[in-house]
């Protein structure tokens, strides 16, 4: 088990409404360093949420959001949560406590077989009693709270 | 003396003129990694020039890029050039062999003196015997090259 304090910084784009694109720009800082992704729309796929993610670890977080900035990015969210990482396997179970929001729980596969992946997901769900599935990322569920 | 090689690609900005604002995304890519630097308008002093320069490592230059270009930014330039960095205690002495354009020398002065750098930088350039003072960045050089 792994654990770590991420803070997300999410950023507006200066000419560009990420709300409507559904993408996202976001600079995330943990103890082990920062790294810098960006989120393509996300595509329905039959079961699970599918969307590109690019990332890219940076030197320090500090000067990133300034450059970001001074390209007329400006920080629009932050996202803190402690995450626990267990990893069983191919399996990998993320506990999340997220500041305003409570406790989560995300499960991912590690397969090439999706139909293997379905079957083993669905497993971990039941053995770990996980009856609310959420959709909504913890940005837009904050958003949501705040009544945005 | 410490050789490398540079490519530094310069981006248009997705929706502000770099051109009018003297600015510039730089994303340079040596032997030794990446980094991406945001360079502000040059501010106007007695005798060098001086403008904000906002560095930060990148784990990967292909990476960066994807995520620049996703964000709207648009590869524009690429400046590739050969550097020999000769470093005689505070004085820094770069060559550089810039693709298209030829030979250039840069002096650089680590003190904390403006009188003493100003009079460390004449003696090594008339040491040098480098009487052709060029106030142009190598991109500017190159778009005067092609008629812009």
């Amino acid at each position: 088990m792994s654990e770590s304090t991420q803070e997300d910084v999410y950023f507006a784009h200066p000419s560009r409404d990420f709300g409507k694109t559904d993408e996202a720009v976001r600079l995330r800082k943990t103890e082990d360093g920062a790294e810098l992704t960006y989120k393509g729309p996300r595509i329905k796929t039959s079961a699970a949420k599918a969307r590109e993610e690019i990332t890219v670890k940076v030197g320090d977080a500090l000067s990133a959001q300034r450059i970001l900035e001074r390209a007329g990015f400006k920080e629009a969210h932050v996202v803190a949560k402690k995450r626990a990482t267990y990893q069983l396997d191919k399996l990998r179970v993320e506990v999340d406590v997220v500041d305003g929001l409570g406790e989560f729980v995300e499960l991912e596969v590690m397969t090439e077989s999706p139909e293997r992946a379905a079957s083993l997901l669905e497993m971990a769900r039941a053995e770990l009693g996980l009856n609310k599935p959420e959709q909504k990322t913890y940005l837009e569920l904050l958003l949501d709270k705040k009544g945005k």
